[in-house]
């Protein structure tokens, strides 16, 4: 296979911005991800603030940007990337089973989730959601419950209590979570969400309480050790302002560059990585 | 007026991309800048890489945007920005005449297009101005000379017209200035502004104009003279990832934080600015 002049690894918001940004910059583009793009965006019921689309659904914007990518005859590999290894002068991407070579690398991967609890893949988009800032609005005057895993959550938590009926906070710490007096604290172990069409209730190891969504705030887990030698501050990978790492060549943008989580930041992210890889490989050819 | 949580100045993508979010985030909201957004980019043709809006035109986004700042109850206060105080626990802002309160400060003013005139920043104070309805009564029965470059400038020469002796109004855009009869058009390119202690001319390719104030009324300030004791670099907002200045309090985001200048990474800073802001609020009424 031929050598490309920018690999993006994911196909969310960040990898297809950079993808259309990179194609649109003439150079060749290997996408690799789901030709779905994104299971979670596409199971986000309604998107708030991305500038442009006012409500738009996580399923329409997918849609828009399957079109985008197609339009400009981008296609998406799917592979799953194992390891991205810097060859000095160029990349080598382990992808199933096969080695892809590339002059640039843009990490797009998102972040690495926990272990999901029983029903909530089943449930997102349709009561369980990750994102207070987006969703809170759908619950007005409802019941919900917030699982929450650090110090964001509970601040999230104390938003959520400004616009919905009710929130039970669930903490996964070991510290007594600071909240605000409307948030209820319940200190027990959640262990699965149920619902048939939508979320009914939080089981725990003490019961069952019935609400009407469940907000899972996990905190980033594990980098992916997906590159060696790649520089990361707590679970992220380390980028400046242009998006490039300590690797020369090798940029991230979205998700996996930290918080916060948020689409039209991914997209602005990729946008910036792709410039930078594109103004990297110019470089480049200036100097042979 | 009532202090808001976050002012957010400018209009272009990232100022209402930051409103947007910040609203959704249920913070108060004080937008500044104009009614149209964004000149530059209504007159941008087409847009290639704006993810989900596929080969949009500057004119439609702008419409866009309009319509879902509307649908937001969002209204865009339209007022010219002199400068910016940190005042401790809030940021003064003087605007149009007036100051103005708020909690956080967004600024997302874009960027000052083009080198100063020789002159301007050494006369800055001493009859080199930025702000019409600031120092117009400075320059009772004198004559001045306006460098405009836009339909506000033509208001402010207007304004100026009523208070001074004379308004020579130099037009650095295309179009032919719509001004009062009281105001002089002179179509020739300024130069440099001389003076030893205070202004006494303004030099074009054709002459020399003896006139004893020089506004120059540029669609942005430069951000150092914006907000005194704002770290920049190389004429920009110096922000980490999070949007975050030197100033506590203090975000920018868009094309005053550098390149690249583009719109999708204008919106995706916007998002980031205003969370960062509403987590900067949130932690601060905590601390209370």
């Amino acid at each position: 296979m031929e050598r490309v002049d920018i690999a993006i690894i994911g196909t969310g918001p960040a990898g297809v911005s950079a993808a259309i940004t990179a194609k649109v910059r003439n150079k060749s583009v290997l996408l690799i991800g789901s030709r779905e793009l994104s299971e979670k965006m596409s199971k986000a019921h309604q998107i708030l603030n991305y500038p442009g689309l006012p409500e738009v659904s996580g399923a329409d914007l997918v849609a828009g940007y399957k079109k985008q990518l197609a339009g400009l005859g981008i296609e998406v590999t799917e592979k799953r990337v194992n390891a991205v290894y810097a060859m000095g002068d160029y990349f080598g991407i382990q992808a199933s089973g096969e080695i892809l070579e590339a002059s640039t690398v843009i990490l797009a991967a998102g972040i690495v989730m926990g272990k999901p609890f029983p029903g909530e893949n089943k449930l997102l988009g349709s009561g369980v959601s990750y994102c207070a800032t987006c969703d809170a609005q759908f619950f007005r005057g409802k019941e919900v419950a917030v699982i929450g895993y650090g110090r964001e959550a509970e601040q999230e938590a104390d938003y959520l209590a400004e616009i919905v009926g009710k929130v039970h906070y669930f903490p996964m710490g070991k510290e007594e979570p600071q909240l605000s007096d409307a948030v209820e604290v319940v200190h027990e172990r959640p262990k699965a969400i149920t619902g048939t069409q939508t979320v009914s209730a939080l089981e725990t190891d003490a019961g069952s309480h019935p609400v009407d969504g469940v907000f899972i705030l996990r905190d980033a887990i594990a980098p992916s050790q997906l590159v060696p030698g790649l520089a990361t501050e707590e679970n992220h990978v380390k980028v400046n302002l242009q998006m490039e790492t300590n690797l020369p060549g090798l940029f991230a943008c979205g998700d996996i560059t930290g918080k916060p989580y948020q689409y039209i930041k991914a997209a602005g992210q990729g946008n910036v990585a792709a410039l930078s890889a594109a103004e990297y490989l110019d470089k480049k050819k200036r100097e042979i």
